[in-house]
């Protein structure tokens, strides 16, 4: 059950000119569930991702990065479920790019022009032959107004899929940005993967499209932790089609900053739902920290306070536990940290200045805020001007049933 | 109940000379438990400790660093359980300096010449006169041979004491080794502290000693992990006190490699047995990784396994989860890592080679493995000389359920 999550109605999930989507039942790893998802992408989209930086990376993962740094025309976008491809050596790569010559040959276009993606179970064989057996079936589905659908067939162990939608109107055109994601921790017994995909029918150059994916995904996907695993398979993905009209080639264009929020916003919004929906997860923890020194610094503090069990099961248990998360920010490697000026806040309520606790502070204050579904800590280093914001869950008993079931 | 570790007896802690240790009933934080502890050193002894790198470090930490630098001779430990004092800003630094000056006033010596350690609930205040009251007690107790009840007086939620005792002859004198340590994870709601305390009666010089310390915890209490908190008290220190007549100023030493070697065993059975004393621990992990480029990549690798939440529970499933292990690897941060060249052993089962599941390897043979208590990772990287070892846990609904409870 997320916390304070459920997936927008299919009618909120607006079409993005020059992008279908089909899916089709492929039965990879179980009967009758949707499982093959096909992006076709109309000529003239531009298309920039961002990929794991583990080294285990799956097979799907290299090859998306080979055909986007090859220069050819992205066309289509080919997602499975069920099998993550990934931990599969050599034949990994061979299934991964049949995959895709499969896609291509449909479609009309070369193999280099199709990226693929696999999520759900690791270390096993991808089943060619039954991508290309479900290939025909997603073709025959393709249309714009199918983000619902695409959003269900690619989740694993989610247990709601995860869509979002903007329109706004910039420079008198109105662009629309759509987005789908899946993850809900490392994951579940051998799952693995984050996967997320936004389209826009803003026409964005490829250089500011480049540059614009990593920003997103910093303020994002990469802003979000659940267990502290990063998978073999993350994959982010944004698609420009330029089919509104609205024409970007630099951050000074007039309506960028506004295509930008509406980007991020999106995204945003898709790796909130991830956590919201994570393993075992009750709770929905805001992590903000301001007054560093950098960005950097600010992002470790932040993910000592989420990445800690002591502190993520105090969630749990909705104890207002101050001295897990101040120590939490004592180890988090800011070397020079002067704790004396640091400051502490759960909501609104002053937990801790001055090395300890707030003079102020009762603790009935901070039992309140932590007996609520939705908690912001917010940590003032007190040195700088830098800021970031970490979103994170509990740490339930159920993290650990699920986690602890043998693989099934 | 920990995992293949008890308390050895009274008479296996082999007394050291020069050394005296007190305990008694100061009431810091519960009544009738023994939470006062006094260790006197006789006139010669040489001392050094290593510290906690957390910023939020507790009041006696700083006094311990001012003390260690300050020149004097080190004339005792004051160690109490119940409140850590940490998280107490400066009226903790007075509360500190004033057990110091206490302890001092009975044994005639100078407050420069007191280590003081605490060990319990951050963010509360030391009672500083119920030390003040108990120290009298535990200076009536003094004595060479009493280490199992000192090791019984500096535990929290520890469910065991932790000791241990060596003794080798070397160059014709006889050496003695005994230590003792607590902890049990960052720990159980608001306790903190791994403590570890080794004294030995031979006299090694200052400098040799200075870099001993820092040489015996990387092997020990810094390669060892429960939840992958830094407490804020943590504090390891060697008592060499000369009165074996052995003596050693260089790593050239005739006898120093034995020596070295015997104090590095206690160390790692008592950093070992906090370990198999770790929340909710039902299986003791060894990691080690071999083939690495530096020792630092070794430990890293190491680190990111003996962390992962996936793994853990994992060992708690007794699921030989080989995708979650190599994930791990993969994102350890040895970014110029070849996955092909990366072997995984459970115990002496090749489970992983060439970037996925070892061709020969069934899944009955690592699930053999993985239902034993004790369990060896063995990693291969196959790109240097370097190697390390960390020694970690399970991670069970215990570890949860403590952790979870409300702070009593």
């Amino acid at each position: 059950m997320p916390v304070n999550y459920a997936t927008p109605a299919a009618d909120q999930l607006l079409p993005v000119a020059g992008v279908r989507l089909g899916v089709a039942k492929a039965e990879i790893r179980k009967k009758d569930r949707r499982d093959l998802t096909l992006l076709a992408l109309d000529a003239g989209c531009a298309v920039a991702g961002t990929f794991t930086r583990n080294r285990f990376c799956a097979a799907p993962v290299q090859l998306c990065r080979e055909h986007l740094g090859g220069g050819r025309e992205i066309r289509a976008l080919l997602i499975n479920t069920g099998i993550a491809n990934a931990g599969t050596g050599e034949a990994g790569r061979r299934a991964a790019q049949a995959s895709c010559e499969a896609a291509a040959a449909l479609l009309g276009i070369a193999p280099e022009q199709v990226l693929p993606f696999s999520t759900g179970v690791i270390l096993e064989a991808l089943p060619v032959e039954r991508i290309e057996a479900g290939l025909p079936l997603a073709l025959a589905d393709l249309r714009p107004a199918n983000w619902h659908a695409a959003a269900h067939a690619i989740m694993t162990t989610d247990t709601v899929a995860k869509a979002a939608s903007r329109r706004i109107a910039v420079a008198g055109k109105s662009v629309t940005v759509t987005g789908m994601s899946k993850g809900a921790g490392m994951i579940r017994p051998d799952m693995a993967t984050m996967l997320g995909f936004i389209a826009t029918d803003a026409a964005i150059a490829q250089p500011l499209l480049d540059r614009l994916v990593g920003e997103v995904a910093d303020a994002s996907f990469n802003s979000i932790t659940i267990d502290g695993d990063t998978s073999t398979n993350d994959s982010f993905v944004i698609i420009a089609s330029g089919r509104s009209g609205a024409a970007f080639a630099s951050e000074n264009d007039a309506g960028w900053a506004e295509v930008k929020a509406a980007i991020t916003a999106v995204a945003v919004e898709l790796a909130q739902a991830i956590v919201r929906d994570g393993e075992g997860a009750t709770k929905f923890i805001t992590v903000a920290v301001e007054g560093g020194k950098s960005t950097e610094e600010c992002r470790r503090v932040g993910y000592a306070i989420g990445h800690s069990p002591l502190v993520k099961t105090a969630f749990f248990a909705s104890d207002p536990n101050l001295g897990r998360i101040l120590a939490a920010i004592g180890y988090a490697g800011v070397d020079d940290l002067d704790v004396d000026g640091v400051r502490v806040w759960l909501d609104d309520v002053l937990v801790a200045e001055r090395g300890g606790r707030a003079a102020a502070y009762r603790e009935q204050d901070g039992a309140r805020v932590m007996a609520q579904a939705e908690i912001t800590v917010r940590v003032a280093l007190g040195r700088g001007p830098a800021a970031a914001t970490i979103y994170t869950c509990d740490f339930s008993y159920d993290y650990v049933k699920i986690n602890a079931d043998y693989r099934s």
